[in-house]
């Protein structure tokens, strides 16, 4: 049944065929023969077949006896044979869905005939090396043999990568026959060789939105030579091929209601819409969010805190950390819970301000600055206080001021209230460990229903992993961005205004807030 | 006006393109850029852009400043990107048709805009060296590392050809946008590096028979490396492209009425039908005519003999050579002539002997066989008597035969009466040269209307041309393909039996041949 179900629905599908093979009477050319069987078969109708591949097919059909299982798949503009396998053995293929993030890159092994997800992997991007950030890394490409060097230590690692999970699996790499990569613009860019400098530079253009669905070995991608690489779509330079797969893996423009979604990366992105309509706004307010959340602390590993709950009678602070280790640091996710938390217990003031009365031996002057003690040294890992300065304070509240900004001015650009709002999903690792409670309680998202708060986690790799799956959601993903109305972030007059009105805890408008509950005024 | 025609017509296509520059309100990547403006300008629809030439693209645009001309082409499935120019300048495109013969290579150099044929060359085929004859070069290809070199010393030769054809007409390669290939179906394999291996073993299967238009930088061409390449597609192994293209220039399949189409190549080769139905018979009994035709005297080449016309009153013969040179030999019209003639004149009997009494000196025995000088060694170019012996009569009385066999076996097995025939195409060189008449009267092709015989001459490029400049006869060759009847000669008792009929000049069945008059009986 489930075999069934792929076969109906799959862009990358398996064909068993049992051809007759050539006699006097039938002397078919081999090749013609094996499309004509595919045609007859599946009735997907012509498939086009490399001639590289083709070279190959006389004997290979020879080798199975024409008994074959063959692999197509869907491409831009036709149908086109990725692989012939024997048809007794194993039926199952495979492919890799990959997130090519600036710093992290994932993968994952899919299986997908059942649709399983049968490994999965994460690693640094060896783009790094070159350059830390993006803009680093445009800069390094236009140099002579530099876009050719990203995309070599991309591929040779994305190569290693592979080759891993499937030695694992005791898999071969022929047996691979698809691979979806969601990237940003950038990303996508360096992973086909395409130059991405025009993309810094006004008016900031790609060279491609839509890739055409290219074969492997173009790439010298280590699965099947032959198996199908689609890259999702880009709308433009800043809303990339990531957040279309984030936007897919949402679910919203399959929705009737309107759902809002947040993609806190190295930009902040924010999506807004349903099944009619699509805004999406990147870019231009992202670095004053980064500026914040994405700096603060550090990143979200093992020893970061990623909870935080203060103890009402002991005025000591429940923690957890990531993987339970003993406390290094503080993620994103666990400084907004200290701040609500703080916030909550009159620890700071809506200024964000420490309420030295309040808080008493547990805060410290360091070079001037006041730093609150979350971690005593005896219980670090470090040896030394683990504690939340003033100016992290304002660093948050500055992020968390953007972010809601953001959301307002989408919202109102949209001529879309709060109150219909019928989703909120957070995509990225940050997404999946913040608390939607102590988020609203620091007035950084709007305060609605906490049932409405979907974490994604990866929504990037979901997605792709979606697109490599269904044909429907490979065609949702063009959609999706032929439909997105891409508005760049106007940081004017008014959005500035907005921003100063958002930078008191919850905010300077307390009614937008009534279910932020001070412990004081309980 | 002819532009405009072309336009309409052509499966190659130039499109001027004035395309917007990008713009902060308008930031569609270059390459969405580019394949808007061509679906919007052409009505054509989506565009493949291959990915390395997509990377050429941004900057390509710039440097002519958004303003060039796009040439696309229809390829097997979707319209492709073949090129694009500045839109200044000239704006006509080039292409290249060729004829890949076993022996001879012929090349034309076309001006697609116009349709005009601004040069035209031919070669020995290189492969030559590897194997005068298919079924050798077929064996040397299996041969670690043959197919390969068969393959490059075609390519290279055809570069170093077409190089020479567009220098002297001071022309870039760059300019070169298509090529239309039309050879035999082991010629095509070679060309596209495809393995011949069961061409000649059976069931007799080629690798391919309707092949992928790839770009030329596939097969290292150089013209436009994305330049589209077709090569004609072939029935089966011993029908190939070359005979499909050669029905194509024929227009046989466009006429209401009967044709026949011969083609005395390697083999020889026919084809019956009209619009609708369409037979075609090849291979077996082409060796017993090759035997005969290719084989007797020399090539037709400068100073070979190619009319004869003896006169009554002083028995001399009127000789013309090709190029009006010396004679030095005779070629295969020319032995039709001289054979015509003596037997008109008596000198012959009706099976081929030479009448001693009535050739007189003029008939000498040299190793016990009787030879007639037809150029006596003073006039001839070699300084010898230019003979014509017993033996290459009857070598040519058993061609003629098989030939006469072969149309009738054809005729009878689609049941059509001779009369019904209302053409008979002739291809290649030999038909170019042949005097019907002559033909007729030695019983070689049936007693028609002399008005219906028409030479093609070199059918294969003339159909090649015609498919590389045309939509319609592009496609045409895919139905010409698809409909043709392909059917194995049986040399059975049958055929033996009319073979022997066939025997005598003109035939046994003097009834057959009403037109044919003997001077004595005139």
């Amino acid at each position: 049944m489930e075999r069934e179900t792929q076969k109906e629905e799959g862009w990358i599908r398996r064909i068993p065929l049992r051809i007759a093979p050539p006699s006097l009477k039938d002397n078919t050319a081999d090749v013609d023969r094996l499309a004509k069987a595919i045609k007859k078969a599946s009735g997907i109708g012509d498939v086009a077949i490399d001639l590289s591949f083709a070279k190959k097919i006389p004997s290979l059909l020879r080798e199975y006896r024409y008994r074959v299982q063959a692999v197509v798949y869907e491409g831009s503009l036709s149908w086109h044979l990725a692989g012939i396998f024997p048809l007794d053995g194993d039926h199952s293929i495979y492919g890799i869905a990959a997130d090519l993030g600036t710093s992290t890159i994932a993968l994952r092994l899919i299986n997908l005939t059942s649709g399983e997800i049968k490994d999965e992997t994460a690693f640094l991007n060896p783009q790094i090396e070159m350059g830390q950030d993006i803009l680093t890394r445009i800069h390094f490409a236009s140099q002579d043999g530099g876009l050719q060097k990203l995309q070599t230590v991309l591929i040779d690692r994305l190569n290693e990568e592979i080759g891993r999970l499937i030695d694992r699996h005791g898999m071969e790499p022929d047996t691979l026959v698809g691979l979806c990569a969601a990237g940003n613009t950038t990303m996508s860019h360096f992973f086909l060789g395409l130059d991405p400098y025009w993309i810094c530079r006004e008016p900031y253009i790609p060279s491609i939105n839509r890739f055409d669905v290219i074969f492997a070995k173009r790439l010298d991608l280590s699965i099947h030579p032959y198996a199908p690489v689609l890259v999702i779509p880009n709308v433009g330079s800043y809303f990339g091929g990531d957040l279309i797969a984030g936007i897919l893996a949402s679910g919203m423009t399959r929705r009737d209601e309107t759902s809002l979604l947040v993609d806190v990366g190295t930009n902040a992105e924010v999506v807004i819409g349903n099944r009619d309509w699509l805004v999406g706004c990147a870019g231009a307010a992202g670095p004053a969010l980064e500026g914040g959340v994405a700096r603060m602390g550090m990143m979200a590993g093992p020893g970061a805190i990623n909870k935080a709950l203060l103890d009402p009678d002991s005025g000591r602070f429940h923690l957890e950390t990531i993987g339970g280790k003993p406390p290094i640091g503080i993620c994103g996710s666990g400084l907004i819970d200290l701040v609500a938390q703080l916030f909550l217990a009159g620890l700071i003031d809506f200024r964000g301000e420490y309420v030295e009365s309040r808080c008493g031996s547990r805060l410290r002057e360091i070079d001037g600055i006041k730093h609150f003690i979350v971690v005593s040294s005896q219980d670090s890992a470090t040896g030394d206080d683990l504690t939340l300065s003033q100016k992290e304070i304002y660093s948050l509240i500055r992020s968390k001021a953007a972010m809601y900004t953001i959301l307002s001015t989408v919202t109102q650009m949209t001529n879309v209230s709060i109150k219909e709002i019928n989703g909120f999903y957070i995509s990225g690792t940050f997404g999946a460990y913040m608390d939607a409670r102590s988020a609203i309680d620091i007035g950084m998202i709007p305060d609605l229903s906490l049932d409405l708060y979907k974490p994604l986690g990866n929504s990037s790799l979901a997605g792709a992993t979606m697109a490599l799956l269904s044909r429907a959601d490979k065609e949702e993903i063009y959609s999706i961005r032929d439909r997105v109305t891409y508005v760049e972030l106007n940081v004017n007059q008014e959005f500035m205004s907005l921003f100063s009105a958002a930078k008191c805890i919850p905010h300077t408008d307390r009614s937008l807030f009534p279910s932020v509950k001070e412990w004081s005024s309980g």
